[in-house]
């Protein structure tokens, strides 16, 4: 036996739950670092590419969770979490179940619950930027320290940095999900501006640069807001809220004219309106932090 | 008379009406590097600190305009801008309007028109990153070439990177409102982000790391969206909208337990839910940028 068959043999087991895009990712950065993987899907066939490369196919989920003491679940939503893991509880007793799905703070909790009640190691988890089995690939992980700590070296072989946040199971989804309403909100706005500058004749790749840049711009502007916001002080000297206004109303107009809907811009708007009428206009925009509470008062919007 | 003087002494002049936090950066780039420069604000007394930088505070916007060829004009909106070129009007006549007012491409059109009945020579322009006197300044400019390659060595004055976009006067505020439309929806979404984290105990400085890497992921994405979009080809190989969708959800459902206004997202999750209605749910996330029409029919939504 040569040194590298050794390392490779003496590489945990993994089982993995779910052959969506991600789990297919999961169980093949799990096979290229020489991990004995056992994979099972509701759809066999998903299986397939992944046997090719040497995986077990399991043939339920009580099954393939036996083949491991390392469960890796990672499916569309909690709700199909819930329906495997309750199909295999009795196989999970004593093993360590590790919940990559996306999913909300109060869920992590309540399968934190489930998984105690049933004797189940749980570690909640959240695959920030999905780029598994490279560097790129940022994952957290809460729950117990020693479990974490255990199945670490495990959890490498998908790649890319890995962070445990502390034993309350909800941090890892609780940062998730602000990271992701981050994601998905600047995404939308960066293919709305695609929208209103296809509608003016300006094409996608003309505006490629200057949305890198601008993108750029609220990167460098992250930890001066984050500054304002910890401090509750928005100093407003260099731009402020009512020139914030002025200038959404310029883009929310443009884009209306353009036969295009304005809805994201237009609820950002709102918060920006809630803030001037609370006597915040000299406030820089970081103010808006405060804003987006949803017992907040409705403010009558002036027609725009 | 030294070199350097003669150098200063050649410098064009220039007038810079509306002294707001824009407008004052502006002069104050002009003064720097060496432009006589003749001031105006309708109050007068936000000209103080430039006149103790040596600017010619005029008394009116026509006498302001009178002491230079070059005039520019940033004040808060184009009504602003309206009125301040109708008292001046006269004055104006033969001399070359720069417009770095923020506005739409229809107004910029319109104040094209205006300029060229008054045979007063107009270019139209943006600033869209604010950093003037910086490299990390960014301006673009719409209206005759020949205007502007006369008037370019002076406007190199104000610092970072000037184009021009073209003869058509809409040009420049077309792609400000784009990258602009981009700029306050991701600004929001970060904003947003750090709302639903404080909800969950997380400090704002906590997720700054992790948030710039989510917008540096959004940079990366912007010429692969780009491609999808200008193909009109959306391959959801890797993700696709179904899971956009299931994604989205969950950052409305933690939002809403967190007690917080969920409207952004929520108008995001409507464009998702309009393309996968429409057939498109197989797609990558980039097939949305068709689904911002307002003539689209309204999907109705599932309760999220």
């Amino acid at each position: 036996m040569t040194p590298q068959q050794a390392t490779r043999d003496d590489r945990a087991p993994v089982t993995v739950l779910g052959l969506g895009p991600m789990g297919r990712a999961l169980a093949g950065a799990f096979l290229t670092n020489g991990h004995r993987t056992t994979v099972w899907n509701r759809t066999a066939s998903k299986a397939d590419a992944l046997v090719a490369k040497s995986a077990i196919r399991a043939a339920t989920a009580a099954e393939a969770v036996a083949a491991s003491d390392l469960v890796i679940v990672c499916v569309l939503d909690q709700d199909a979490v819930r329906t495997i893991v309750e199909q295999a509880a009795e196989s999970l007793k004593g093993r360590t179940l590790v919940n990559l799905t996306t999913g909300t703070p109060e869920q992590a909790r309540a399968m934190a619950t489930w998984a105690a009640e049933r004797g189940v190691d749980y570690l909640d988890g959240a695959i920030v930027t999905p780029a598994i089995g490279t560097p790129a690939a940022r994952l957290f992980y809460s729950g117990p320290e020693d479990l974490y700590e255990a199945h670490r070296s495990t959890l490498a072989s998908l790649g890319g940095t890995h962070t445990h946040l502390g034993t309350d199971a909800a941090r890892a989804a609780a940062y998730d999900v602000s990271l992701l309403d981050l994601f998905w909100t600047a995404a939308t706005g960066y293919l709305h501006a695609l929208a209103l500058a296809d509608a003016q004749g300006i094409a996608a790749k003309d505006l490629t640069v200057d949305a890198q840049g601008i993108v750029g711009l609220v990167r460098d502007l992250i930890p001066v807001l984050a500054d304002q916001v910890e401090s509750r002080r928005y100093p407003g000297d260099g731009s402020n809220l009512v020139s914030a206004a002025a200038g959404i109303d310029h883009i929310i107009d443009a884009t209306k004219a353009s036969g295009l809907d304005a809805g994201v811009l237009s609820a950002a708007r709102v918060a920006v309106l809630r803030a001037i009428e609370a006597g915040h206009g000299d406030d820089s925009f970081a103010r808006v932090v405060e804003m987006f509470g949803s017992a907040q008062e409705t403010v009558s919007m002036p027609s725009s």
